[in-house]
C-alpha cells in the first residue's frame, strides 16, 4: 500500500518558531470508505496565519493540535472516489493540510471547491484566485471601501495578499503606495505590480522616520490602509491618515513571535475619526463568488500574474514556512508536491 | 453701558492644565448691529473635549485661539434682537462660550436652536437633551449598534455622556456594565442610573486586574463598548471582547495631559475581529433630530434625570473645569450664570 508523507506539529514555539517544531511522518494510505474521495496534492499553500495557530493562546481559530497534520490550503487532483459528486481526474481546492494526500469524508466534501485547470495554472487557486485574493478583495471593498482618487497604502505589499490589494486598488483608480522590506521587493511592487510607489521599511528605525517617508509618497494623506504587519508600520501609517480613514486589519505578523506589539497613538482613532476593523475572510463566505468573479476577470483580461515563490517537496515546507515569516519569499509562497 | 464678563485662554498648558491658563476679562457690551441678537447665558456647559482644544497640536478641531473667549455650549434667553427670527424672551442653545452674554451674527444664527423651557429645566439641553445625549445616542446606535441581550460597557459611566449611554442601552434590553472612579460614582451608576453593575477602576492598578473585575460582571463577554477615557480602561475592556465586538471611541481623556497613551494589545483587533471607530457628534448633524426625539421621549415618559454638578458664577468655571478633568464632578458639569 502507498504511503502518505505528512508534516505534523511536534511542539509549540517558545518565541520564534523553528524547524524542531515540525516533524515528518509517514502514514499508510487506507482503502476509502463510502462517500470519501482522495486528493493527491499538487501544491500546498503557506500563509502567515499558520504561525498564529501554532501558539496555544486564545486566537480567532482553535490552536493547531499537537501531533496532528499541519493545517493548510491545498490544490490537487481527485485520484480515487467513492463520492458521486467528485470524479477521478477533477481538480479541487480545499484545506488538505501539509501532506501528500488527503482523504475527504462526505461531510467535509462541501468545503472543497472544483476548479478549472485547463487554461489556468492550478497554483493560482492558492493565490490571486483563492483565499489570499479574496482576502484582498474583502478588505479593500468591504472595509476600506476605496474610492477613485483616494490614497491607499498596503503593508507586506509584495506578499500574496498585499499584491492583490494594490492591483485591485489601482484598477479602482486609487493612488497606491506599498510598504515592503528591502529594495528587491520594493522594485517588484512598483515595476511589476504597478503600485505608484513603495516604501522600504527596513530603511527606517522609528515610526517617525517611516512616517516621513510615507508623507513623501502620500502627499494628500492616507484614506485607506490594508494592514498585514502591525507594530511600527501601523503606527507610522496612522500618523498620516486623513479624517475618516479606514484601516482593514488582516494580519499582525509582527507580533506572532511574542514580541511586544503595542499601538503608539490610539488617540488618533478619535482625532482622525478612524475606523479600524479586523477580519478573517473565511467568515464571509457569501462574498466569495463576487470576489472570485472579479479576480478571475482581472486574471484573464488583465493578465494579473503576481510572483510566486515555490519550494519543492513536502520536506521543504517547514523551512519555506519559516522563511515566509522572515519575509524571505517574493509573492505567494507555495510548496510543489507533484 | 453694561459689561460682559468673559474667560479667555491666557496660555496653553504645559502638561496638566491649571488655573493660570485662564483669565477673567470684562468687555463693554456694544449696541447690536442689524441681524444680530443677544443671548444672556443661564448655563455654561463644561466638557472634556475643551481640554484637547487648549493644546496647540493637531486634533480634530482647530486649537482654541489664545486671548479669545473659551469655546463652549450654552443655554440662555434672548434679551435683545435685531433678527426677525429670534424674539426677546425665547430660550436658545448654542456655542456661546465662557461669557455672560453672546452677540450672535445673522450668519451664525442657524447654529442656534430654540428650545422649550416651560416644562423642561433649560439646563438639560446641555446634557441629556443636548450634545452629550446625542453623542451617547450616536455611538450606541450608529457604531456599537447594540442589540437586546448583548453586553455593553461604558467608561466614565457617571458622566454626562456615559450615563445616557447606559440608560439607552438598558432601554434596549442590554446587559450594561459601567466603569467609573470611586465608590460614590459606582453606587450612583447602579442605584440611580440603573446599570447592572459598575467597576471602580481606581481599585485596580493594572490592565489585567481591571480585566478580571470586568469578567466577573460580564460573564458572557463584551459585545459593545463606549470609550470615553482610553488607556488602561480600554486595554482591559479589549481583553474581554467577544468576536465582532464594536467599540465607539468618543473620548481619550486619559491622554489629554500629554501622558503616554498606548494600546497594549492591538492584535486583539484581529484576533477578535473588532471594529473601533472614532467619532465627533457635530459631524453627524443629520442624526440629531432622531436622537433628540428619542431622548426627549425618555426624558418625559421615563423621567430620565441624570445628575448634574453645578458651579455658580462665571468665575468658578476654570476651577470646575479642572475638577471635571480630575473626575471630581458627578454627572453633567454645568456653570450657572444667572
Amino acid at each position: 500500500m502507498a504511503t502518505n508523507k505528512q508534516i505534523i506539529l511536534a511542539s509549540r514555539p517558545a518565541g520564534v518558531a523553528c524547524l524542531e517544531n515540525f516533524q515528518l511522518t509517514h502514514e499508510a494510505l487506507q482503502p476509502l470508505k463510502q462517500g470519501q474521495f482522495r486528493v493527491q496534492h499538487q501544491y500546498l499553500s503557506l500563509d502567515p496565519y499558520m504561525r498564529g495557530r501554532m501558539n496555544d493562546g486564545k486566537s480567532y481559530a482553535e490552536p493547531q493540535p499537537l501531533g496532528q497534520v499541519m493545517i493548510g490550503g491545498t490544490v490537487g487532483c481527485v485520484v480515487e472516489s467513492l463520492n458521486p459528486d467528485f470524479s477521478v481526474g477533477e481538480s479541487v481546492v480545499g484545506m488538505g493540510g501539509w501532506q501528500e494526500y488527503c482523504d475527504v469524508d462526505a461531510l467535509q466534501a462541501s468545503a472543497w471547491r472544483k476548479v478549472a485547470a485547463q487554461h489556468i495554472d492550478i497554483s493560482h487557486y492558492l493565490g490571486v484566485l483563492g483565499m489570499p485574493g479574496v482576502t484582498a478583495w474583502y478588505g479593500l471593498n468591504k472595509i476600506i471601501q476605496a474610492k477613485p482618487g483616494e490614497t491607499v497604502t498596503v503593508s507586506a505589499a509584495s506578499g500574496a495578499v498585499g499584491s492583490v490589494v494594490g492591483a485591485l486598488a489601482k484598477a479602482k483608480g486609487c493612488h497606491v503606495v506599498g510598504i515592503a522590506g528591502g529594495p528587491v521587493k520594493c522594485e517588484y511592487v512598483v515595476q511589476k505590480l504597478g503600485f505608484d510607489a513603495c516604501v522600504d521599511y527596513k530603511q527606517h528605525n522609528s515610526m517617525l522616520s517611516l512616517s516621513k517617508a510615507l508623507k513623501q509618497f502620500c502627499p494628500n494623506g492616507i484614506d485607506g490602509h490594508f494592514e498585514n504587519v502591525g507594530g511600527m508600520v501601523l503606527d507610522a501609517v496612522m500618523l498620516r491618515t486623513n479624517p475618516f480613514a479606514r484601516i482593514a486589519v488582516c494580519g499582525m505578523i509582527a507580533g506572532y513571535d511574542g514580541a511586544a506589539l503595542t499601538m503608539a497613538n490610539p488617540a488618533l482613532i478619535l482625532v482622525n475619526r478612524l475606523m479600524l476593523q479586523g477580519f478573517i475572510v473565511s467568515e464571509h463566505l457569501s462574498d466569495w463568488p463576487a470576489a472570485l468573479a472579479e479576480l478571475t476577470r482581472h486574471f484573464i483580461e488583465n493578465k494579473w500574474r503576481p510572483s510566486q515563490s515555490i519550494a519543492v517537496g513536502l520536506e521543504s515546507a517547514p523551512k519555506a514556512f519559516l522563511g515566509l515569516l522572515k519575509g524571505e519569499n517574493l509573492g505567494k509562497q507555495l510548496v510543489k508536491l507533484t
